[in-house]
C-alpha cells in the first residue's frame, strides 16, 4: 500500500497537530496502514508548549500533498486544506466541524459534534482496543484542553471530560488543570507576534453564499491589550483583504479567563455581520459577551445571516 | 427532546429499511433518543419477504418530514432524500455511499466503505454494547445479503462476513445462504411489475457536472426476460425523461446468478455514458460482464467521465 499523508487544517492549532499524530499512529497500528502525520504549517506557541512538554517532534510541514491518498483531520472543507487537495483522493476524514464535502466513492468519514477531534480519536482507539502511547495521549489531552478551553467552552460535550481524564492518566499528567492553564497561557503571549501573525495565526476561510469570509481569532487574558494595536491590525487586515481576495474579515479577540469576545469587522458586509448577532458596529467593533467559540457561536449565526 | 425521524433513500431497498429500523432502535436504546423509523416508499418484494420472515411491520411511509430533526441512513445526497430536506436539520447520517453533503453545524456523520449500512450499524451496536433484538438482527442480516448479493458483489468488504454471521446467529438463521437465496429470488420476480415499476423501483438520481443522471437497476435471473419488454421499458423511460427533467436514464439489468449486467441508455449523453465504460452502443445497449454494483462499478466511471 502506498503511503498516505495525514494532516489537519492550515494555520494548525493543537487539535489539528495532535489529531494528525494520533490518527497516523492509530491507522498504522490498527489497520497496518502506511501513513505519516504532517502539517500545513509550523506549530503555534501553545502547540509548541505541548510538544515540548511531551517531547514530541513537530510533524513535517508540507506545501503540497505528494501522495495519491490523504486522510484529513480536524477539517473537511477544501478551503482549509492543502492547496492541491483536488489532485489527491481523500480516503478518510476525522472531524468535528460542519460538513462541506464531496467524494467520488464511499470512504471513511467520521464526524462527531464533540469538543475536539482528539475526543473522537480517543473513542476510536478504545473501540479498536489499541493502546495509546503516553506522548500521543499527552498531545490528545492537550488538544481537548485547547479546543474546549479546559472544558469551559460551549463546544464541550459530555464525551470530552471522560476522554480528557483517561488521556491525562495515560500521559502521566497528575494535574491536567494546572498543565492546561500553563499551556493556554503559553498560547496567549501576543506581544512577540506581528499584526499579520495575530490576524492570521488561527484564521479560516468560509464560503457563505458566494462571499469569502475570513475569520481569525486570538485568545488573550486582556482584550484591550490587543486593541491597543488596532492601527497595525487594521492595516494588516486591509492588506490581506486586498491581496487574497477575501470579501470580509472578522477578527475575534477572546478573553479566555472571562469567556467574552470583541469582534472587529472589515471589508464588505460589515453591517450584515453585526446584524447576524443583533449588534451595531461602533468603530467597526462590537462586543459578544459569553462568546468564545468560533465554530459554535460565530460561524452558525453568520452562515444563517448570509444564507437567509 | 422532540421526535426525530430516521429514514433511508427514496425507492427503499432492504438495506435502507433495515438501517432505519436498526438506527432508530440503537439511538433510542443507547442515547435515550426519541426517534421513529419511517420510509420514503413501500417495501419492494425482496424487503417484504424479509419483513414477513422476521415478522416486522414495514415502517410508516412519509411524504414530508414533519419534525425539526432527521437522521439519514443509506444515503446522504439531497436528491435521494425526502422532498423537504432543506426545511429540516440533519443531526446524523449513517451511510456507505459517496459523499455530497453540507451541514450548518457539527453533527454525527458516519460513513464507511462497507458492503451495507447494516454492517456499519452492527459495529456501532457492538462498540456501544447494545444487544440487537432478533428481528432487527434478521433485517440487518437481510440487508447485508441484499447489498452484497450474498457476499459476492465487489462491494463486499472484510467487515461484512463477520457481521453477517453474527447477525444470522442473533436472528436464529441457521442457514443464511439458503435464506438469502430465497430472499434474493423473491426480489427478482419481475413479471408482475409494470415497466414503470421496473425502471423506477430502485432508481436514484445523480448530479454529474450539472447533468441529472437517473440510474435504475433490476436484478434478475435472466437478462433477456427483461429485454423482451424493451418497447415498454423505452416508452416508460422516455416518458420519465420528459416529465421529470432528467437528462439521461441509465437502466442496468443485472443477472445475480452470473454477476453480469446489460445497460440500456436513453436521453442525452448516450455516447458519453458508453464511452465511460469503453463500450459502443448497439441499439442503445451495451454489456458489462462482471458488473453488479451500481455504486462501485457504475457510478464511479460515470462520475469520472462527466467531471473530466
Amino acid at each position: 500500500m502506498a503511503k498516505t499523508l495525514v494532516f489537519g487544517h492550515q494555520n494548525p492549532d493543537t487539535d489539528t497537530i495532535a489529531a494528525a499524530l494520533a490518527t497516523s499512529f492509530f491507522l498504522n497500528t490498527a489497520y497496518q496502514a502506511d501513513t505519516e502525520a504532517v502539517a500545513l504549517g509550523e506549530p503555534n506557541a501553545e502547540t509548541q508548549f505541548a510538544l515540548d512538554y511531551f517531547k514530541v517532534s513537530a510533524p513535517r510541514v508540507i506545501e503540497q500533498a505528494d501522495t495519491d491518498t490523504v486522510v484529513l483531520v480536524d477539517h473537511n472543507e477544501a478551503g482549509q486544506s492543502v492547496a492541491n487537495l483536488a489532485d489527491v483522493t481523500v480516503t478518510g476524514v476525522y472531524d468535528h466541524h460542519k460538513i462541506n464535502f464531496k467524494s467520488a466513492a464511499p470512504m471513511y468519514f467520521i464526524n462527531m459534534p464533540y469538543g475536539s477531534t482528539a475526543t473522537i480519536l480517543y473513542y476510536e482507539y478504545k473501540n479498536a482496543n489499541v493502546t495509546i502511547p503516553a506522548a500521543i495521549a499527552g498531545m490528545m489531552a492537550s488538544a481537548i484542553i485547547s479546543d474546549t478551553l479546559l472544558l469551559k467552552s460551549p463546544t464541550t460535550t459530555p464525551m470530552d471530560q471522560p476522554a480528557l481524564e483517561a488521556l491525562a492518566e495515560l500521559a502521566g499528567l497528575d494535574d491536567y488543570k494546572a498543565y492546561g492553564l500553563a499551556m493556554l497561557k503559553a498560547g496567549t503571549d501576543l506581544s512577540t507576534r506581528t499584526a499579520k501573525q495575530l490576524i492570521d495565526g488561527d484564521a479560516k476561510s468560509f464560503d457563505m453564499n458566494g462571499q469569502t469570509i475570513r475569520i481569525g481569532q486570538v485568545n488573550t487574558v486582556d482584550i484591550e491589550d490587543v486593541f491597543a494595536r488596532r492601527d497595525e491590525l487594521v492595516a494588516a487586515i486591509e492588506q490581506e483583504l486586498a491581496e487574497d481576495g477575501y470579501d470580509t474579515f472578522v477578527f475575534v479577540v477572546t478573553n479566555i479567563l472571562d469567556s467574552d469576545s470583541e469582534v472587529l469587522v472589515l471589508g464588505a458586509n460589515q453591517a450584515k455581520v453585526a446584524a447576524a448577532f443583533d449588534k451595531d458596529l461602533v468603530a467597526d467593533r462590537f462586543a459578544l459577551p459569553g462568546v468564545v467559540s468560533r465554530k459554535k457561536q460565530v460561524v452558525p449565526p453568520l452562515t444563517a445571516a448570509f444564507e437567509a
